[in-house]
């Protein structure tokens, strides 16, 4: 199953994806789906009464404000070896605010060149949490996760880099695509095995697996439950792989006018246009 | 003006402090006091049509579900010092969620031994954004400050340092206390030249003053305001002087039965028992 959160008059609207059509449901984004009764099983067959068609869709972020909104960093090989990091014992976690968010449609409005100049890239397999756990591990820990999106981290290198935290060149506004849909976990499992891969004006700049993860889904929402109860709607980026613009000699970033395209198997892809 | 948010007949209700008595507002929380038309200016005159005692209030944290909990470190130079530091040239901003909040007199469940015995007390001066800002600074930004509360950033040092992101550390659930009212700007300013202290029974640990922030409120505002939008109910946390368990010798952490007690001037004080 596929669901996506719309943007329809004046609000949003959850939708399960049937073929051509949206079939709207009565929810206003898919986080209200997973915290109703019934969860994903109730939305497989929910009807809402109207439909939508896919091609005429404008799509929101899936979860367009999420209780948590937590990114996993230095989790592939080969990012950790150009970043020039050594391969952590523990997931690494930073966190964006749900104002980072954009549509996987939507454009990227780059921040004024006296802020930064140096907007980089970063595909990455986003989970999200379909039931409130603490203290999960193995098969708990799988069954918590409601399914997968695409999202994109895009990151302001020189604000990451100003003091020892990520967080303010992770969350500025408006730079994170998120979508296009929630892929059910029916269909994808633990989320490996999947091609990933970012292009820019359709140059492939990253290209890797989701199976070179050092921490995987099921290992990041074992361990962060530790931490805290995930809550429904709660959505874990796990992290990217090789090929960002920061290790680039010279080093390359977005600028306007780009296409960026991020794309994962069996997820679908944000296309978004920088300006 | 003060104002809190106590739990009331299985929900919660936004309140102002009146002598002995809290006037109940037609608002869950503080945050919706912020967000309503009006905003503080109504919130002044307004009575929902009850009242409760003081000494019955059970309070929750004045913002219960912040959609922004911003922490700032390594922000007095004392504590630059003892965590053998370097003053940073840039404010250094890492995030809670909403789930690590306590109220100002609830008590702290400390986790599992298994999982950290190093919890450890931050006292910090605490601000909440009153109005909707971006790309402020000066004037703007101290008028974009509703007030000032009390928060303790409770950390468990092992967890905060087993990466090189704070995250994980600063945000496990039910540690950091926050309250016990918010006092307005009007009556504390841009929050420097205050007092503050922790104790740990009865004992001082940290005992400093505002003024010593290396950025303050206003300092905070601005940059931050770069990033992305400051919201209503949005909090900020602005960093802890020196004094913390972790550098002391030999270190000292939290342990069930200890009272903790956070006390700014002019703000109240947080009275917290671990268990």
């Amino acid at each position: 199953m596929e669901l996506v959160t719309i943007r329809h008059e004046g609000g949003t609207r959850a939708g399960r994806i049937e073929g051509d059509a949206i079939v709207l449901l009565d929810a206003p984004t898919v986080k209200e789906v997973l915290t109703a009764d019934g969860g994903l099983a109730a939305a497989a067959t929910a009807d809402g009464g109207a439909t939508v068609a896919v091609v005429d869709a404008d799509l929101a972020p899936v979860v367009p404000k999420p209780d948590k909104l937590v990114c996993v960093g230095v989790n592939y090989r080969d990012h950790i070896a150009e970043m020039g990091r050594e391969v952590p014992g523990h997931p690494t976690y930073f966190a964006k605010y749900a104002r980072a968010l954009v549509g996987p449609n939507d454009d990227i409005v780059l921040p004024p060149a006296e802020v930064s100049t140096s907007i980089d890239w970063e595909c990455e397999l986003a989970l999200v949490i379909g039931r409130s756990v603490r203290n999960v591990s193995g098969a708990a820990a799988l069954a918590a996760i409601a399914g997968y999106c695409v999202l994109n981290d895009v990151s302001v290198r020189d604000w990451q880099r100003r003091t020892t935290q990520f967080l303010a060149g992770k969350t500025f506004e408006g730079l994170t695509p998120f979508g296009p849909s929630l892929v059910t976990a029916d269909q994808v499992g633990d989320g490996s095995g999947l091609a990933l891969s970012t292009t820019v004006n359709g140059v492939v700049k990253q290209e890797s697996n989701t199976s070179h993860l050092v921490f995987n889904a099921v290992d990041i929402v074992s361990d962060l439950s530790r931490v805290m109860t995930l809550d429904p709607g709660d959505v874990i980026a796990t992290g990217t792989p090789g090929g960002v613009g920061a290790a680039r000699n010279p080093p390359e970033y977005l600028k306007p006018g780009d296409e960026l395209v991020t794309t994962i198997e069996g997820l679908g892809r944000l296309v978004n246009r920088c300006r």
